[in-house]
């Protein structure tokens, strides 16, 4: 059973030398492959050229990517899965510097689906505020890159289940996401989502729950969410590419009672394109 | 010949599991060997030591390490060369969590002394100032992290001889450090250089040329340096663990006609301690 393909190799291990790992010096993808299929796979492979183009990574080859994730998925029997396709900017001499036409590393690694309870679609998560704050930066913002330690340090302040995520803020106070995941809210029947030009990650999932909304008809707006905005909505839910859509039950000291129509619409859109 | 030690082993490949590569989840050093010794090793210490509290990252054992880079440093005949030591979180499931027990990576990897013409020091280097800005996160500030597109983007912004550094500064517009270097100015016979507090890299060769400064008498502050401040300096240099202090002989339209007298006995002062 292959577990991990380098550069198209069934092996597990790759040069200390390379830039993914002395700066963190690539990018990553998190894909859902459900019934032999990844359904964003569209969405992934944009973000990961929208990433490429601003790093200066060499695109990888899309036909050669492809063939190799149907190679792990062939071998599986799973009916969900997880891939991660991490692209680094491949080995380097020490320093910063990097030339053109450095060799892309390219790693696609199997694991199994993270064990998520219904009850968190269903019922809805407890989430809460972290102290680690997101930087800015807006040559960095928006794509999914390795240099990951804010989500780190702020996904480990917590280590009991008495949360399932915690948002994370700027400096100045503005809600931008979850550690994993994005946050939408709805006010007035309008689907409000953080703008991601300074910091976070535009995650494959949001785009997906942005394109189902406008086709439904709901008015989507991008703007900064203020802890007090992110409490007055009226509902309010998470999002990532693996759990598709997480209702928000109780946030800090809002306690929602049920999860809302815009919500519950919404997740049954998503797991249409995204079977569960 | 051993190039490279992981975990104590002589070999040169790591797992992509490990979370070094996944986020960027380490620390490292960049380390100058001089004649068969680190005179700077006890600083590299401490900072890796306060990197592995910030990041709660278990502390690696010093007589371990100390053992292993002597066993890289006695095979080499170099008068000169370079140790970079990284330390990453170890092994890891996929997601940001971790557990207090993991086993934490070590990776020695010797390199060749860069190779900087005598000029640089003696009559001083030409520098820019970058477009990429520096972000700000307390919880990330002056420790040496294995987050570095930031400086990876800053240093590719130029590809000729034309410059030997460029200048980072944050949105807000204050001077922090260089991509590879901390910056010092004169004024009035006292010694400046930018706080670390919110970002940059405290470098060990920074540290001892503030003790080397004070221990001349000369005082030394730490304040935030906006362009015009860093400009209006009566000298201004580089510092960095294996160059020790480079001259700044052109920034931006500001030109020094020759190498002042605090950089030049401070110079000299690092050369003692660390012998070119």
């Amino acid at each position: 059973m292959t577990e991990i393909l380098i550069n198209g190799e069934a092996k597990s291990t790759i040069s200390v030398l390379d830039r993914g790992l002395q700066y963190g010096d690539g990018l990553y993808e998190t894909m859902a492959v459900r019934y032999g299929d990844i359904p964003l796979w569209e969405s992934h492979w944009q973000r990961l050229l929208l990433g490429c183009e601003k790093l200066s990574i060499p695109y990888p080859e899309k036909e050669l990517l492809e063939k190799e994730i149907q190679l792990i998925c062939k071998e599986k029997k799973e009916k969900l899965f997880v891939l991660k396709l991490i692209i680094t900017r491949g080995e380097g001499n020490r320093g910063y510097y990097f030339t053109a036409d450095q060799a892309i590393s390219r790693i696609i690694s199997y694991h199994s689906w993270p064990d998520y309870p219904d009850q968190y679609q269903d019922e809805g998560v407890v989430v809460r505020y972290c102290d680690t704050t997101l930087s800015e930066n807006p040559r960095l913002a928006g794509i999914k890159h390795l240099n990951r330690l804010e989500q780190v340090l702020a996904r480990n302040e917590w280590d009991t289940d008495d949360f399932q995520e915690g948002l994370m803020l700027t400096q100045q106070g503005h809600v931008i996401d979850g550690t994993m995941s994005n946050i939408f809210a709805v006010k007035d029947n309008k689907l409000f989502t953080p703008g991601l030009s300074k910091s976070g990650v535009a995650g494959v999932m949001r785009k997906t729950i942005i394109e189902l909304a406008k086709n439904s008809g709901i008015p989507v707006y991008e703007k900064d969410f203020t802890k007090s905005e992110v409490e007055l909505a009226d509902e309010l839910f998470l999002s990532n590419s693996l759990f598709g859509i997480w209702p928000i039950r109780i946030i800090a000291k809002t306690r929602y009672t049920k999860v809302g129509n815009i919500t519950r619409d919404l997740q049954q859109e998503v797991n249409k394109v995204c079977p569960q």
